[in-house]
């Protein structure tokens, strides 16, 4: 059955008015999609980018460029509508949605703000997990309560992933080296733009981190529970009951590549509903696309996070769903075929 | 003036709500259409793209996998809407344009078609030259009344320029290696796909097209005439006269960055406007860029031509001028900047 689906959409692809494959990328996303949905004529339906805020413990220990302010700051640019994914999201008609996944700031009154704390911020996991299990299992209930809300509501069957917390690149570093067991050092970047005493401040900082923690690296609960961001952990979450909802899945930058990279742990075969947006200007990112074989749409240099790689690449997964669609065939088109 | 100009927009790039430098790509184009445009709030307006169709007599030789029939009926494709570039100008807003540059074949009654026809096809530059002194000239004459036409109909600003013509990757090869010097076989590839035997006839082809051919290689006319198609020539000038009109040129693929090439070496100072789409899946296209130093936004194996990688590209130009003009700056968000 799958068998015929899938040869049915390949017959659709290689006969439409192009030379066999020169689409390229667009006819593996075409196929891919066409396969989520099991049809031969697939729709993007009300796409939303959920973009997940919270603190981190770890930025009081000077990680970041910025300070943690900047967090909550930025939750209200984004309800402002002036933030890089407002506009990105605007341009493609995307849906934005703002997650309080745990800011340390009291959001009362902000009614565009989903409210999905989990607390005030995780624990610095330089002395301590970041957080509890039980607030781990809140993480977990309250994204797939949100997923389920959205299609619910809308229809919607592709969701893009963002986030935003300071210090977070350090939470997204030490979980992707626990689990692919790349050199730590390799895994650590520059995040949002510390400079090179600031770098090797962080790698020293962070291999603390580790060597404090004995966890066990296979266990991907204790993982998040021990170096995880709330909206890292929710991501994680959110894109696996996305996945059974059978919606198509976008994958931003660095972070929200390591929270799919916990849920591809948790379960493998989310791999068939991922789009990789982009391949982000962020140390670790290339090396940990390579670890997952994952080819991403763009390389443009970015490292900005807030799903914005999903909303730039966007347009791409709808041209590759509009052509398998409109296109004319060789025999519509009355065009002749390549000899073969 | 220039200078302060330049660092008015890198300021206002700058002060963005983002990390220095986090949008990557995206900011360089934006400086860059803000400077072809002299202002900090450029504006892209009614965007086109221009394909022009042409004949190849060295088709007749067996260079391609698809009869010389396909142009025409490509040509009639476009026109009716079933092609790729038709699908991927709809989604994003774009106008497209089909021009006669030199099918072989008689359009008359199709009133959708630009009939700038300046031949039927180009004669077999195996043996004599591709077209005359005369028709390069009306080549040159038709392509910039064109763009005058379209920009005074339409204030259009952004011009990409696509191909159609079995046999151009040919002409196309033998430009590139003239102009470049890069060895003949680097720049054969296999066009709309042929197997291998057929790319080892084309190449001996190709070469002996060139020993055949004792021209001036440091002559742009001449070597447009000699190995030319007419929608090359026209796309070449074409480009040149978008510049001049200071319009924004998205370069396509191979073929018309082979025709962008021949247009650099008349004015190397169509750089400023030029914004390479793609890296397109034929074999010179790499070396090309990289002998033109430039940095494509796309790679997405795509090799069709059509102006396709314009198309598909164009809403990522359109970010970059989109977060130039409506993203929050620090002040005016609130948002606290990096302590430096």
């Amino acid at each position: 059955m799958v068998n015929i689906l899938y040869k049915s959409i390949q017959h659709k692809i290689d006969f439409k008015t192009k030379p066999l494959g020169a689409l390229g990328k667009l006819e593996e996303i075409a196929l891919q999609i066409a396969l989520i949905q099991k049809t031969q004529n697939p729709k993007l339906i009300n796409p939303h980018i959920l973009v997940f805020a919270a603190d981190h413990g770890i930025a009081e220990s000077g990680v970041s460029a910025y300070p943690q302010d900047v967090t909550w700051q930025m939750v209200l640019n984004f309800l402002n509508g002036g933030a890089a994914i407002n506009v990105f999201a605007k341009q493609n008609n995307i849906s934005v949605k703002i997650i309080d996944a745990g800011v340390n700031k009291d959001f009362s009154g902000q009614e565009n703000l989903i409210n999905a704390k989990v607390g005030f911020g995780t624990k610095n996991f330089l002395t301590q997990a970041a957080m509890s299990a039980l607030e781990l299992q809140e993480c977990k209930q309250k994204a797939a309560a949100i997923i389920s809300k959205t299609i619910a509501e809308t229809n919607c069957n592709v969701m893009g992933f963002g986030e935003m917390g300071i210090g977070n690149t350090s939470s997204a570093s030490l979980i992707m080296h626990c689990i692919t067991l790349i050199d730590l050092d390799l895994c650590i970047g520059k995040g949002t733009g510390i400079n090179e005493e600031q770098l090797v401040n962080k790698k020293a900082i962070l291999q603390k981190a580790l060597n404090n923690n004995k966890i066990d690296f296979k266990n991907c609960d204790e993982l998040l529970q021990t170096f995880g961001g709330f909206e890292i952990a929710m991501i994680s979450y959110g894109m696996l009951a996305a996945a059974k909802n059978n919606c198509i899945i976008l994958v931003d930058g660095f972070i929200a590549t390591v929270a799919y990279l916990v849920a591809f742990e948790n379960d493998n075969s989310i791999v068939a509903n991922a789009i990789f947006s982009h391949q982000a200007d962020e140390k670790g990112h290339a090396l940990l696309l390579e670890y997952l074989k994952a080819k991403p749409l763009l390389n443009l240099n970015m490292r900005l996070g807030e799903g914005t790689g999903c909303a730039v690449a966007y347009p791409i997964i709808k041209a590759a769903v509009n052509f398998l669609n409109e296109m004319a065939s060789f025999e519509s088109a009355n065009v002749t075929n390549k000899a073969e």
